[in-house]
């Protein structure tokens, strides 16, 4: 509404730049946007992501560059369009917020970090709703209100959920939340190097689940940790830590039911639904014949009970045709939701 | 069949004891059990788990007792039993495997790893087909073919897919996918307690894919560390190991570069569906209102055209009334589903 009169320019055609583009446009914004490669400009201006900087100054300019490039990009836009606002989408913020403040133009930048998945990654990827329902975490430093406003209008019409907290916190959070969990998760999975494919299969839920992330490509990763260094060292320093606790105890038990007991205390801070703490859901675990459409009847028969569904996990068996899934429902729910899919002829494998 | 006539005695009315003798008893084998807890016993007895051993020698013992006493258990059963065969059920098996040799008794051991959940623990929560499609762990050892027929009896009964390595080999493959990622997990957990409450806030599916195990209890996690310590110090010197190699790299960027690209190579190793290795699916990613039925509903919808659904993950936003639901589904047919939804007026948030 306020913002459909105002320019907004994408600097990088990117799954990132070019789905901002398409989800401002689609909300009625004026939209151009530029790339490095003209190739990639020219497709996500074919794919309604914006059109050609052609004169005019923006109102707003928005660098979705590759991260290592992301505090010159903004650095320059800053200094190209004097009464612009700027803000970035690079996934470590306190670098580019530093840059910035040597220029003197901190009251116009305001840091961005979009946070949406990234299972496929350039232009012809990109959507406008990519963004919608994840977080967008604000980062103003030393922005102006008005600044603060325009960019919160972005995230608002792109339906992100705004969270606003310093570059410093960011960086930090990040570290722990995302950089430390992905190299863990990578070492872990490394680890299986030194045995057979006899004993791999023996994994369980428990490793798909911890590894799950380690299956991610590289990507923009070594930007990530070149320019989080010091906060992902303060992690990887708790992490190995810990583990060389248990690994160099007199008593490993102890070392280890410590370990866990500290764990389980940081994992139930970890967010479920609306914000909230993590409720402890109960699990409902069946045995699924592995064809189509028996999931659907067995959520089908979940839902004619009245019993809402608010996870679900599907384990496929190694060598049988029938997989087990679990349904996780609120605490007293599940005694209720066994009976009703036992009268309906389900195999509760355990609960 | 064969084994109705046969008599089997369980030796602990956990969880696992009382399980066993519930499927035996109701696959038609002739099932006594005992616990060291007589009122355990009892309550096993009262559900179907077995008998009481008043007379008779036993053609079978299973011995289901913390992993800390399992050996001594095994080697009491042997010495009680002289005509019996003799199987536990601890996660470690090769200490076990070393007490029987030293006895001269090892024709009549096999061991056993029934890998099944265990959410809740107690014979109270005992379910006959708890084991059903989970992997059972066979290791002879220096055991006679009738006695690995006779256990391999127990696994079908159960239905269980049975999986047969050295005592050695196990142990050495259960510290990595299972004892190692546990501990791993819980300290990548543990390391989210330098922030606070807003910053967890950034917590993305990542986090909690890799912490989900994290939340545990300890339970008997220090007995099983004690008596695998060498496998786990091994595991944990690899973890440890890459975790410093990217700690202490001159280029942190190319060092998690070089770690990702392992990591990756190992878990397209975990086997996926049928033994086969991990299936890479396509995600259908979709906005899903958080009420009743709306699962069943897209399931539905997905069923209707004929897609069969391989995984589900299901992303709830931290403040908004809606969550993204991820839909995995065979190569090539993420189009037509999307397509398909978007007919019966789902959002697809991306794929």
């Amino acid at each position: 509404m306020a913002n459909t009169d105002r320019h907004t320019h994408v600097i990088g055609a990117g799954l990132i730049g070019a789905s901002i583009g398409i989800g401002l446009s689609s909300e009625g914004w004026t939209v151009t946007i530029e790339d490095r490669s003209e190739g990639a400009a020219a497709l996500a201006r074919s794919i309604g992501a914006g059109g050609t900087l052609e004169h005019g100054d923006p109102h707003l300019v928005i660098v979705a560059v590759p991260p290592a490039v992301t505090a010159q990009t903004v650095v320059e836009a800053l200094e190209r369009w004097p009464g612009a606002v700027v803000t970035d989408v690079a996934s470590v913020k306190a670098p580019i917020a530093d840059a910035v403040a040597l220029t003197g133009h901190g009251h116009r930048y305001v840091g961005s970090h979009p946070m949406a998945g990234r299972e496929v990654s350039g232009g012809l990827g990109a959507q406008g709703d990519l963004f919608r329902a994840r977080p967008w975490v604000l980062c103003p430093n030393g922005a102006s209100d008005a600044a603060i406003a325009l960019v919160t209008d972005v995230a608002s019409a792109l339906q992100c959920d705004v969270v606003t907290m310093s570059a410093v916190d960011h960086d930090a959070a990040v570290a722990r939340v995302s950089h430390g969990p992905q190299i863990a998760a990578s070492a872990v999975a490394a680890a299986l190097g030194a045995i057979g494919p006899d004993d791999v299969a023996l994994a369980g839920q428990g490793l798909r689940d911890v590894t799950r992330i380690a299956s991610s490509a590289p990507g923009m990763w070594s930007d990530i940790a070149r320019l989080n260094r010091a906060n992902i060292v303060a992690t990887l320093n708790h992490i190995i830590g810990d583990l060389e606790d248990v690994r160099e105890a007199d008593d490993i038990g102890e070392a280890l039911s410590d370990l866990m007991e500290r764990g389980r205390v940081e994992v139930a801070r970890i967010p479920g639904k609306h914000g909230g703490t993590a409720r402890t859901w109960e699990p409902v675990t069946v045995v699924v014949p592995d064809k189509p459409g028996q999931l659907v009847r067995l959520l089908g028969d979940a839902a004619n009970v009245g019993v809402n569904v608010e996870d679900i996990s599907i384990e496929h068996s190694p060598r049988q045709p029938v997989g087990l899934t679990t349904l996780y429902v609120l605490p007293g729910k599940a005694a209720s939701l066994m009976s009703a899919l036992e009268a309906h002829g389900w195999e509760i494998a355990a609960s």
